[in-house]
């Protein structure tokens, strides 16, 4: 049998994994932080019903500008922008990989603050963008100055900021964000995968985006508008920008499905949006229920809470597993992650955890 | 206003122009080698009920590894193939894309046969692969001698090969693809996105793939299967390829609307291709036809026909648009090529180009 090693791949993708999170078939799936959800049913008629019209004409090119979408994601995102700022493709991790195509590449670096969303050095790997891990300070937060520091010591081409960051949880200051900017020359990425599950009156990076050219907001419809299936993420940033992925970017990259169905739910984006706030309720239970079951959870602004005080991971994630609840062990020493799902879940999982008993390192609290 | 040169693009990108054949809305668009004729009602219903069941679990991520798509397809190209051999993405643009990510790249080469499909070199450029440009012989046939020799001379890391070709509907006999698999030492494409135009009982590439793990058939569903919109394209190769392509996709690269349509029109193959007969016949029709007005059409294996002896392309492109008929000017100097409509709209191209005259320089036949 012909293996891998017996074709010509490129040297630097030799002794590679793929990517992936176990897809298991579990009762209770709060590993991938998908918003567990369903689309409430009035909406999905409607987006049935656009789906049904893309049919018709599906032998035809999709518009390769997705000129609604883009007229549609800028009227979400307020602040006065306009479709000419939105750029759109199959998962921020696309939209991400394009941003790379365009601004990083061979000879050119991308600085990210570990531990964060695992795809970035991944995406930088797949484009020959060098990657740059930079440190955070104490429980994962990130300064002002701190983040500077590192921008300048390094002198990288792109900086992906995460906020709220995946899998910490934790929310980056604007003042952190333009003290990044200033310190910069490169492209600025805020990724805000999570940014609807932040409190109430949060600022987003997008305010930030007036006069400041080299700052791109990446968000997703995987999360809040529970589209993970849909593949939908998208960006805000100064119309060069946008110009510049219509250079990398595949013609017709998003399939008239794909467009018809973001469409319909960006129409009913307050329904859609309605969950929101029963998700935040349960991940500010986790919090606390979680400290009272003596681990040391993190304050989030996401749908997931990272949790310290686990004396040894595997054996809880293999404890809930066989329970039929999948977590995520994200690979930091002593910790697990857990989406925040419905009350439900949330509980089959609290539930759970806490016949497992107290964790040893806290049993003589 | 910011520009694109105000920006840090990469270098590479400096004064491109994006890809991009004009979207225009006219009655009769004969431009991009659709399928003009809209998927029938029945399997139209199908597809519009398994999107409806997607859109129920959408909130969820995509299976990653399609698996029930890679099963259909499979099953349809026959071959004894099965799912290990398949690959799929959005698009074929992005299948090539993806094997270009996994065996070409910075300081590797694609040799491909000019003139053929233009996103080939784009493809080269965006992933710091060099575009090695071949000839043809007369006629844009190419015979196993000339694409071998072309193969020794350049020694390529990567090999395109279009069978049917675009934009010149030529086809490659299978000796001409086990001449250059036999002179090369890397990965050999063979771009069947128009097969199913081919004449009854043309071989597929797809019949050389026992024995040959450097072998690649790509395939698509937006010609014959009308399903330009929905972005599916495929391959087919040896399981350790897909094994490759898997260290370079995206994660959940394609969406739960993508696999459940294309299940749905997989289940519906044979009504799918029913009208491959009568383009096969329009274009048959348009060969003869442009002949008789004094062009010089070449024959061809898929959707469309390059016909020759234009004087003006320029001049004809426009006059035909101002009637409402869209054609392409691919860039060969006196030529335009046109795809094989529905019978209105082929009768509608041909009458309006009687009308505009027998061309300048067979005017004295």
């Amino acid at each position: 049998m012909t293996s891998l090693n017996d074709l010509p791949l490129r040297a630097d993708l030799r002794g590679q994994i793929p990517y992936g999170a176990p897809q298991l078939h579990v009762p209770v799936a709060l590993n991938v932080n998908e918003n567990t959800h369903p689309i409430p049913e009035p909406v999905a008629l409607d987006i049935v019903r656009a789906l049904a019209q893309a049919v018709l004409t599906v032998n035809r090119y999709p518009d390769r500008e997705f000129t609604e979408l883009r007229d549609r994601l800028a009227a979400y995102l307020g602040h006065e922008l306009t479709r000419e700022n939105i750029w759109a493709a199959n998962g921020s991790n696309e939209v991400l990989q394009q941003v790379l195509q365009a601004f990083g590449g061979p000879g050119r670096s991308v600085l990210g603050f570990a531990p964060t969303y695992s795809m970035y050095s991944i995406l930088a790997s797949g484009t020959g963008t060098e990657w740059i891990e930079g440190d955070r300070d104490a429980d994962f937060h990130l300064s002002p100055e701190t983040a500077a520091d590192w921008v300048t010591r390094t002198n990288p081409d792109l900086v992906f900021l995460c906020s709220p960051n995946n899998p910490t949880g934790t929310s980056l200051s604007l003042d952190t964000i333009t003290a990044v900017y200033e310190a910069s020359r490169g492209i600025v990425v805020v990724d805000e995968a999570y940014a609807e599950f932040e409190p109430d009156g949060t600022p987003s990076a997008v305010a930030l985006l007036p006069g400041r050219e080299r700052l791109l907001v990446s968000r997703t419809m995987s999360k809040a508008f529970a589209f993970a299936g849909a593949r939908v993420g998208y960006l805000a940033a100064d119309p060069a920008v946008t110009d510049a992925l219509r250079l990398v970017r595949l013609p017709y990259h998003l399939s008239a499905f794909t467009q018809a169905a973001a469409n319909a739910a960006l129409a009913h984006s307050e329904e859609m949006l309605a969950m929101v706030d029963e998700i935040r309720g349960q991940r500010d239970r986790l919090v606390v229920e979680l400290a009272r079951l003596g681990y040391s959870p993190y304050e989030s602004g996401s749908n997931f809470v990272l949790f310290g005080g686990v004396p040894d991971p595997h054996a809880i994630f293999e404890a809930l597993l066989a329970e039929g609840i999948l977590i995520r062990d994200v690979g930091i020493a002593g910790h697990l992650r857990v989406t925040a799902g419905t009350r439900t879940e949330t509980t089959a999982f609290l539930e759970a955890l806490e016949r497992l008993g107290r964790p040893a390192s806290s049993a003589g609290e």
